[in-house]
């Protein structure tokens, strides 16, 4: 077995959508479905400090264990498309290691519970961790390959 | 123990800087000094063809364990600050789940070898995910509360 790393989680998604079903795929979301998107981040009081100064920024980037992900697969053909992709050429929630990435807008703190929206995310997802958005993470003239292609109107 | 997850790299970086001493914290880095900065991410054969369709696309996320870390801490000192900050209110190696996150361009791909430059990662350096970077990720009008203090002029 090769080496590895173990990973706890430090909080919990709170969220109105219970089941993955309940999560349109980004592609067919109505507009502004997911900026309307809004829940809590409960991170557990061992790891509440950690969140000092995190209110100041407008984004933070959440990483999260895609607990409900089913075995992992190296292609998969994203929702309303015929043609298989890479996974890491996806946001497929069936990667070889289920690892979540969201960025969400951050309407607040209370103590440990942060206030998002932009949730993409279903109830007790766990959350590994919690870094804020920065000028590094936003790229300009970005090219995104094939969902480039049979863009949607007005997305 | 609370449950956890465990992850297997899926590949390693092989990059020009080979200790944590040759990476200048980016508020530190000359001008340019990241933009101009190029390795490679090699992805071991058995997920190589998860890559497919990525070459698409002029960014990626990088997800990474900081296998260099020290031990967490809940606050740190970012480098040329006297004020403590809760880790998770920065991007601190030294966090209670060690994953690190880095945007990169890919500059392309050669069967499992993705060349990229924006490189701030020490060779060796486990890989866990990539990520197509997308419109999603991309945000406008943000605040970056601490960070937005204290600038140094051109930056």
């Amino acid at each position: 077995m090769k080496p590895g790393v173990r990973f706890q989680p430090i909080g919990v998604v709170r969220s109105p959508y219970k089941e993955p079903a309940d999560l349109p795929p980004p592609a067919f979301a109505p507009p502004r479905f997911f900026e309307r998107s809004a829940g809590e981040i409960e991170i557990f009081s061992d790891f509440a400090a950690g969140l000092d100064g995190l209110e100041g920024f407008s984004h933070i980037i959440v990483l999260f264990h895609f607990h409900r992900s089913g075995p992992a697969k190296l292609k998969v053909v994203p929702p309303g498309r015929s043609k298989p992709r890479g996974v890491f050429a996806t946001r497929s929630p069936h990667r070889p290691n289920p690892l979540g990435l969201s960025v969400l807008r951050l309407l607040g703190r209370d103590g440990r519970v942060l206030e998002v929206s932009g949730l993409d995310l279903i109830d007790g997802t766990p959350i590994l961790d919690i870094k804020p958005y920065t000028g590094r993470d936003r790229k300009s003239h970005i090219r995104t390959g094939w969902l480039q292609k049979k863009r949607r109107p007005g997305r």
